[in-house]
């Protein structure tokens, strides 16, 4: 059986404003056997984690900025 | 300094297609300095890794999903 990463939410307060400059990567986990929330976590540029609202329109925003530049590599 | 934790793109290959069913999280990653692509990268329940193609629009609908499941939570 593949071995869990974290046995718990990983989120205990989320952020809802962050300047995507900041943003390095952005991962969105779905409620799972340790966790019942999705859970959105992004690393920024100086290496710090910080959970950031699931619901928030920011997140959205911060995740077509980076795909559309995916697009365009 | 903050520790990197891969120093080298992860991603190989990148497949265009997979059912959102067994996808437990996405993690988007812009380009830095260490990779100068972005990448997406879907871990599954079964606890395989996989590499989505970013410009593809499974992706975008696979993280609309998962946000929007959030926003109900």
């Amino acid at each position: 059986a593949p071995v869990a990463r974290e046995l718990r939410c990983l989120c205990l307060e989320n952020l809802d404003r962050i300047h995507p400059k900041y943003i390095q990567s952005v991962k969105v986990t779905s409620p799972g056997p340790y966790c019942d929330k999705t859970e959105v976590i992004a690393s920024l540029k100086n290496g710090q984690d910080v959970c950031l609202n699931p619901a928030s329109s920011l997140v959205k925003m911060i995740l077509k900025t980076l795909l559309n530049k995916a697009s365009t590599n």
